[in-house]
């Protein structure tokens, strides 16, 4: 994760966006501040015995279109300019998308991959205990990210629902029993075969024939990989955190997968 | 204000104390750390018709204990680690005295003696309607403090009791019509005789003859003069922000408040 | 009930008292002018199996002291300007006492002499659950009036209660089992014997031998009567909205109360 | 505005149903009283310093088909007969067209057209925070009236989603960034072109040849003139509340609106 | 009523369908148990003034899949465990439906037959004021059943949106005027229909010449009647609590219908 | 645990108390029927991993003079009459001490002593989560019981007071820290003392000389023991749920404690 460059370049483009638009300061300004910042210190015991403390955020970025909307990442590297960075870019895509959101975005500094379920759960569970009070369906709503996942979401719904009622509006990103809604795991995928059809359909160019490399092989990368072969671009590369494969012929995706 | 000496001399003294108890770090960390840290951005209209945007900050450092306390100060240089800080010597000094509450602290960066009373107060009541689930008689309890007073807390109240009702206990340091306490003004002052007073007991000494300087003639200074001049202490200087006088035969009290 | 007198006399003096301070118009406006005046239509079924409407209204004049605080009457003239008339003078009565509370008052258009105990709890419950978000300990207080008494506090407090948790403090001179206050039937005519002591000494005058008449032979009229012939005054006239007695050498009131 | 005339419209319509209908004299007096009325006073600092202090109403006719739904007009002659009548004739309104809302009305009484921007939004607000707890999307839905518009439905919904959180169904005709609805500022316009082309279907006649005088040329006007033109009705004069225009062959609608 | 069975048949299809999956006892018993049961005693004065007392029941067996929903039935013999069972079968039936609720169910000892339309109005709204914290369209939603009706759950609709607002969603089969949906007097007897064509499609045979008697002729049997005559099905028999009559060629429903 | 012999012995008194008062039989059902009994199902994953349910209790006798209190035992033999039974005591034992609070009584079936603190936690936390809406310091107030501490009470107010804020008054024998009441270790053996010393000055008899056993050693026993020797009663005999020591010249209970 490069927060500083990613923060840059919003900043940069929030800043050029408003000298082409001859807005003011004082407008720059509060595209670029965040009209909430929450952090809050999470206590719980570990599977050990010992006690550990867990930094948790969530940043309301604009609320101005609605309540704000945003994903929750648990990653040892969350950090505050982190999170506001990535809620200010959901006010952008909620924007554009033209859906009545804001943007918001959370996170909590730990590693997922070294804790139980338990130590997931008792974690999730006490930050929304923490607060509860400044989310929900009309105020903030939390969907899965870096490190969470469908679960994650479960638990922030069961213990707000057990406050105020079953609110499944509360999170995106659910168990489908939950109400969870169908196609998820593969919409960003998808999503990116989508702006690969556009760019080449605006380009007034083929797709066949060309071919593409693909960094990480998780979620997004998998459908996004199986996107792009139907549309008959041929993936040569893909790798992922911990290693990576090259086939010119193209790569066998069902056979990777299934590793 | 020299914040980062201040943070330090908690930290020093945290980091001290555990060390000579034995305790652990976590729990050398929980002390430093903060329960929950809101900040917000806070957009107001001014008199000339601009727009102009106030970061407000509120720390609640712990609630072990009881509800958090402590006051909300406004000054050009506050920022969260100055109000973490402060936060974390509220937890001290209410567990110190006994007293069933936990620390708090906020502030907002503006500078309040350049602004009209219009301006503090719409400033004052978004603060509150921004951060209104988070504070309360249970909560987080306000108090005046630096560029803060009996108004701004009357404020408050108002605002607080519009959504919640009548509140009193949301607030201390209200004006006396709304439940204030009588003497609030001259407490702190008060409290410094009584502690210069009782330091000589320790010491077994007199504190005739004795001469003492003063730094800062506004509220707290001019009555802690009051109560040492009462002690048998002559106050030989007195300065504020702008100016400094000296007299050895003991400063003018009288003379110098009336101006 | 001479509701217009009292109306003039609480704007009289309001005029005459700002005339006196050199308070302004709009001072003198705020005075008179209620915050909130409520009114709502009650239908209830009566034990005829009759449907019949009744108006209820509650006024709060001023809550800047505190939560508002005032009777709640039973009578067929009542109107809104009689509410607002006596709910004015709450406020005044509250800050001449000095007690951190506002004025408030409320009534309902209907004979409670006539209707049963069935109907009128009917429609107690049913004026608390139209107005029950306005009222409460932190808002708005009521107490026995004209027409109402301790029992009607109690269905106030039952309903209420029934929404928001055992809730004592939402009414006073309510039944002594709910923790209502022991001496509140004789405080009022008790008082009256205070005042007339106060004002003896006042004037430097003797009691004895004085003489006085009684209009009014209810729980205030009563307690009065007991408080003045303690104090050696001679009662000689008793009336109340049916009858009258004279007796020169002093009305015999156990064998009056008797009946 | 002649309001007691509608008053007695709405009253006489009442009557006349209830007679033809058999219906007994308590529902009458059921149709013609309001559930619920609120007056308030709002105390607000004008932008030259000093005080003055506005009357605000809402009136909740009746609720029984759903939550209330009716205008806020700014009008100085506002006063609660005028929006108990209004509201009343939203009741009936939203029953003949089929949809599960009662009828509502409110007002203060000021003139907006000499009052500033900051003034009209201090004032809208305070009203908010006045009568929060009667209002909102299951109680009580306002909407533009006389001298109000979408930027104060703005500002009711930012002040009662302050408190309830985002709360785009607290008002209608609400800015179309806040989730207001396309096409409002035509549709009663565009409405009395259906209505003149229902009546002409029913008459069995045609609109060709007929000629309209618009009396008004505001948001309803213009699009009525605009409505009609279409449908072949040549509008010949037009008058607002300054002054008027006539010319036979049909007024020039793009020229006048460009004025 | 024969709860004991039903609750052995539902008992019994638990255990069969766990060992079939190879569920734990753990799960089995999760499925048996009701998530929370509430059970209030309900006093109320009757039309010949003496006090009695009524037993209520709540229970909401599983939420996990969204709010519990089922009916409240007024009998005679209603108690706590064929209330847990109907619960459970709630339970059963949304799952198997696919909707995302849960499955819960209520009951007042009593028997509505014997009460005037003002005792069960009384004690309808009673029951709601004292369970209305844990019901409303987030938790519980209740409908007719048993001894209860649409003017039922009118009450409990009116008795609830009182404290919460306008609350449709609180109450299923409640009155057209409330929003409630048309067609649900018929909708279980026209189920029948559906469901008995599904047989004869799954079974591969005709309907033509079949017979059928049914049992209770109150909302369901008539409706069932209805549905089984219009699919060619000869309705030979009917009975209900009171008589029975049999006709070989067919019984005369509408004849039957009149008395 | 005799709880049948308890039930029994509530409903002797009561029954006796309204024949000899000549309360009708209804009052009589009044007395032994409690307003609101709550039974939830409670499942956690034990240390070992395993899923385990519990099922938990609450239930509120009357609260006609105030809020419910009462304990909240953990023991394998609670059950839902045991509670009932327990919470009825409690309302007379609140009415006899003439403070203004009812009667309630809540427990969870489990065996407290072969549970880890993490467990007893989840259990306790998960509970009050399950029941927060009906109790409170206006509704229910919990406090120690068999099987249960001053720890449990802190684990209830943490869980209580992240929903509500800080609640202190929500349960008592809570931690001193958390605002528990000194001298509550003792209290219930001191107060055997009292008793013991009264009963002697009632009879006009001396403690002197006399002796005593006392079943149970745990916090009242032990303080018992304390209080009788203080009184001059040997005490002779102590038994706890796992053995006994007898010893006339009097048990060394220093010794015994130390054990």
């Amino acid at each position: 994760m490069t927060e500083s460059h990613a923060t840059t370049a919003y900043g940069r483009s929030v800043t050029e966006a408003c000298r082409r638009l001859g807005y003011s300061k004082t407008v720059e300004t509060l595209l670029t501040l965040a009209a909430l910042e929450i952090k809050v210190e999470i206590p719980i015991v570990r599977d050990n015995g010992e006690l550990a403390i867990f930094t948790g955020y969530r940043v309301q970025h604009q609320n101005a279109r609605g309540p704000c909307k945003g994903g929750l990442r648990y990653h040892p590297q969350v950090d505050i300019d982190d999170v506001r960075e990535l809620a200010s870019l959901m006010t952008m895509k909620t924007a554009l998308a033209g859906i009545p959101l804001g943007g918001g975005k959370g996170g909590i500094a730990c590693n997922p991959h070294e804790m139980s379920q338990r130590e997931l759960e008792t974690l999730t569970r006490k930050f929304v205990k923490r607060i509860h009070r400044e989310i929900g369906p009309n105020s903030d709503i939390m969907a899965p990210d870096v490190g969470t996942n469908a679960q994650t979401m479960g638990w922030i719904h069961s213990e707000y629902s057990a406050i105020y009622g079953h609110s499944p509006a509360a999170v995106t990103g659910k168990p489908l029993a939950l109400g969870g809604s169908l196609g998820r795991d593969k919409a960003t995928g998808h999503g990116i075969g989508i702006v690969v059809t556009e760019y080449a359909r605006h380009r007034n160019t083929s797709l066949q024939g060309t071919t593409a490399v693909i960094q990480g092989f998780g979620n997004v990368g998998f459908h996004a990989a199986q996107a792009l072969t139907a549309l008959g671009v041929k993936v040569v590369a893909i790798s992922d955190s911990r290693s990576a494969v090259r086939r010119d012929a193209g790569v066998d995706l069902a056979a990777l997968s299934a590793q």
